[in-house]
């Protein structure tokens, strides 16, 4: 049965220690759940941490990746997905995650939250303040706010009961 | 040659009469200026309104349509393109476009703003406020503002010069 | 209105000069009826020569191509569609025809026709051999042949009657 | 380290008894292996028989859906992803596989094979008649043809040493 749950953590390729710090925990967290966690796939910033942190406690990682090639994987996703779409990609990742998470990122991971807004995916901010861009969002029940890895546990799991 | 302006006219397939008629009078100027515009292709909203705009003043109009089918397609599209990969296509949107041009929307129209910017398309936001969230742009000559269809105009043949 | 046929012509980036010859004629035959050519849209092979032949006679070429750049496109294309895709874009080709003409060529070509079929898109071999593989097709009123571009354009205007 | 193997088993949504109780051996010997299985996902024909045979025997299964929806997934598969995409996704199946496994099937099948040869992906024919039309991959050492699931593991085991 395909009923486990699959979160995608979105977030920038290029990140601060804290924030690696911080997806590196929410990796872990994920894991800890017996859940799947879904990233861009790639070697850098957010990708690699938090598929650090999941693969670290055990836990199944998966890689949308842009490329069509295994150059830029992170050796910590157990299972890459070559797209060979570029940020077409983009839209795999919303649409596979039964939730998503977006730690702070740009232009890639705006568009992601976009994208998962649009396809009635509920969106948890980590840390990461958009302005008040996705703001109708919220009274949706679609949009999230979250200052710590735990809080986004509680909100997922707050919200499948 | 291939040396034809290819502009961009991203929007809300949902919008006011006011941004419908500014939408209209943007494809017109486009067309009078010989430059294709390229759209989302429904027969909704922005697209509808500015490929009417353009194909009224008789100029080329082609529609990056979501669908499989041309069920949906604006009648003032002369070349549907069907990719049957939804949400993907915006990525094919702002790639083909030589300038973007975002009227009012929602989490589409921001999606396309994003992925325009990450691929190094310049953004020319049309009454369309957006926040600070891609402010970082302006400095590095991707992002501009304008009030009305003309001052999108001067702005493409400003940057063109 | 978007009531002009738009014909895909397919067939290898490389190709004998007796094929170019052919595809170039056919270019030229497609622009006379006032359809549009859309093609892979590279500048090589069948793809360069047929939107080569449809522009020497004032037709309207479209190219999809898989890059994300337009450094591989035919300089006969008029309007380049950057997909950055790769071989995906062999979707976008087949779903936005209303006839598929294969002309000689690989792995590549043979994708498409296989794809135009399974989407009810009807394809005419021009020179194409490809043995018995998709002849339960020919029943099914899809699949057809023709030895010479005149050909191709009569079996689309008999189909079209 | 993401050097798990993964195969993509390909074929047809209809399929004979024959058939489907073929696609289950694969898919049994497939995960004995402790390699993961991927197809295209559906609840259907050499997908789902395959799917069914990995989970049955402890195997990771990855279903690259055509859809946006989970509708049509197969319930043996353990991660369904959501393309969106149409017949586009059969680009995916062939890229993230590192062997393409082609059961009989019509022309979604035939495009996967074509698709995987121009990717340099080796393929190996299952019971599955394609006439001479790929013949030329033989000689280039991506073509195989195997009779039994047995052979198939043969033929991969072999090629990997």
């Amino acid at each position: 049965m395909n009923d486990q749950m699959i979160i995608g953590v979105m977030g920038g390729g290029q990140a601060s220690a804290a924030n690696i710090q911080t997806a590196y925990e929410l990796g872990t967290l994920i894991a800890r759940q017996g859940w799947i966690l879904l990233n861009g796939g790639r070697n850098a910033g957010i990708m690699d941490a938090s598929a650090r942190g999941a693969q670290d406690h055990g836990g199944i990682t998966i890689g949308i990746l842009p490329d069509d090639t295994t150059r830029r994987v992170s050796r910590h996703i157990q299972i890459p997905i070559l797209t060979g779409m570029g940020d077409a990609r983009n839209y795999i990742n919303v649409l596979t995650s039964h939730f998503v998470v977006a730690c702070p990122g740009g232009t890639g991971t705006i568009s992601e939250i976009a994208l998962a807004l649009k396809n009635k995916r509920r969106v948890i901010l980590l840390s990461f303040d958009t302005g008040g861009i996705f703001d109708d969002y919220r009274s949706k029940g679609l949009l999230f706010t979250a200052a710590t890895p735990e809080e986004v546990i509680k909100i997922i799991k707050d919200l499948m009961a």
